[in-house]
C-alpha cells in the first residue's frame, strides 16, 4: 500500500489568490509537510492533517521526508509559496526522487501549480511583463556567480524583462548590486527598476526607479525586483503612482 | 461618476484554478469585456453582467470598449485566459490608456492576477522550470521575426530554459519550425522538448521529445512548447510517462 504526493502551490499570499484546486488538495492530505512560514498560512480549518514542520534552507531533506510518508501509505502534500515549479519546492522532489529509493518514482506525483510572485509583483503595478521576459534567481546556494551573471548578461542582449527573484537575504547582501552593476553595462540608465515587497498582500509596498539610481538596499527576502526592457514605459496620473506597463509591440505598430 | 476597469487573469480553462480573487471581480462586474472563448468559460451563476462578446484578434479594440464603458460608470471586468500580464489583455489595456483619452487613466483600474499557461503546462509533467528561465511569445503580428530570433538567440546563450507561447497559428504555420532551426545551431540535438496541449484540463495532451527530432506540427493555438536548458532531464518510471524537471543545481551539488 503506498500513498501519494503533491507539492501545492500557496500562491503570494492572501488565501484570495489560492486555487480551489489547491484548497481540495491541502484538505485531502493527512500530512502537510512544509517551512513554518508557510504552513502557518494554512488554516486548519482548510487543513487537519498532521504538519511536519520543518526551517527553510533544507528543501531536499523536507522533500525526502514527504516522500518516505509517502512511502509509508500517506497522503501528503508539500506546501510551497508561489508556484512550486518556479524556484520552490517541486524541483527539489524531483532531485529527491531521482537520486533516492527507486520506489519513490512509482508513487502517484502531482504539482498543484499556484500564483507565482512575479505575477502579483507585476499586477500590482500594471503589465511590466507584458513582452518577452525572463525569471532569474540571484541566489548562488546552488549554482555559481559565473551562471548568474551569464545568465544576465544574455537577459540584456536579449532586451528580456527581467524577473529577478531572490534578491538579496541576510547571508548574501551583494547579489542585487552586482547584478545592477553588470546591467548598467550594457542597458540604458533610465531603464525601469521595480521593487516590489509583499505583492498581493494588504502590506505590498511597490518602489519605481530606474537602474542608473537603483538602490540594492530596497530589497530584501520578500521582495521581487522587476528590470525592465528598453521599451518598458510609465503612465503618470494625477497625484497616484504611475502605471508600468511593457508594449506588446517594439515600435508604434498599434496607435 | 466614474467605473472602474480590472483585468481577470482565468487561468488556463478548469474553473478549479480561477483564484477566490478572480471569481469575485467577475462576480461584481455590471459588464463583462472579452473573447468570446473566455467568457463561455464563467457561469452565469457566477457573473452576471451583461457580455460584451469580441473576437480574439482586435485586444486594443476590446481594451478601449471596456475603457468606455468605465468611463459611463460600468463596473467592468476584461477577461483574459491565463494570467492578464503575459501575452494577454493587461498590456492592450495599458496601451489604450496611454495613447487614448486622458480621463482613462484616473479611472481605478486593477489587475487579477492568473494561473499562466506556463505553469499549467510545467504541472503536467514535473517540474520543467525549476531553474532559471524565460517566456517568448512566437507571434509576430505585433514584433518582429527579427526580435524574436534575437530572443532566442539570446535565450540559448543564457542556457536559460524556454516556454514559447503562441508556437502557431493557422496563420503562422512555420515559425515554430524556424525556431527549432536556429535553437539546433545553438544547442544539443539531446535538448528535453515538451509539447502541452490543454494544460490543466481532462484533455490535456503532452508529447516529449528532442530537439534534433522535434516536430514543429505538434503544435497549434492550445499548446505550450517547453525547451529545456541543458541541465533538464527525465525521471523515469515502471510503464508511465516519465518525470522532467529542471534541478536547480548545475552540478551534482545535493547529492
Amino acid at each position: 500500500m503506498s500513498g501519494s504526493l503533491v507539492v501545492v502551490g500557496l500562491g503570494p499570499g492572501s488565501m484570495d489568490l489560492l486555487t480551489p484546486a489547491a484548497t481540495k488538495a491541502l484538505s485531502a492530505a493527512t500530512d502537510l509537510v512544509g517551512y513554518e512560514t508557510y504552513l502557518d498560512r494554512i488554516p486548519k480549518t482548510i487543513a487537519s492533517g498532521r504538519r511536519h514542520v520543518s526551517g527553510n534552507r533544507v528543501e531536499i531533506d523536507r522533500a525526502r521526508h514527504a516522500l518516505t510518508l509517502a512511502i509509508e501509505g500517506r497522503e501528503v502534500a508539500v506546501v510551497s509559496g508561489g508556484d512550486p515549479g518556479v524556484f520552490a519546492m517541486a524541483a527539489a522532489v524531483f532531485e529527491a526522487i531521482e537520486a533516492g529509493d527507486p520506489a519513490w518514482r512509482e508513487l502517484d506525483i502531482r504539482i498543484e501549480p499556484g500564483i507565482t510572485a512575479m505575477l502579483a509583483a507585476a499586477a500590482e503595478v500594471g503589465a511590466p511583463l507584458g513582452a518577452d521576459f525572463c525569471a532569474i534567481s540571484l541566489s548562488d546556494n546552488l549554482k555559481s556567480w559565473e551562471t548568474i551573471e551569464r545568465r544576465l548578461h544574455a537577459a540584456a542582449d536579449g532586451d528580456f524583462v527581467i524577473a529577478l527573484y531572490n534578491p538579496a537575504s541576510r547571508a548574501r547582501p551583494n547579489q542585487l548590486g552586482r547584478a545592477f552593476n553588470l546591467l548598467r553595462t550594457k542597458k540604458s540608465p533610465q531603464t525601469v527598476v521595480l521593487f516590489v515587497r509583499n505583492a498581493a498582500t494588504p502590506e505590498a509596498r511597490v518602489v519605481m526607479t530606474e537602474l542608473g539610481e537603483a538602490d540594492p538596499a530596497l530589497a530584501d527576502m520578500r521582495t521581487l525586483v522587476i528590470i525592465g526592457a528598453a521599451a518598458t514605459r510609465l503612465v503618470s496620473r494625477n497625484g497616484r503612482r504611475p502605471f508600468v506597463y511593457t508594449p506588446r509591440a517594439e515600435h508604434e505598430v498599434v496607435r
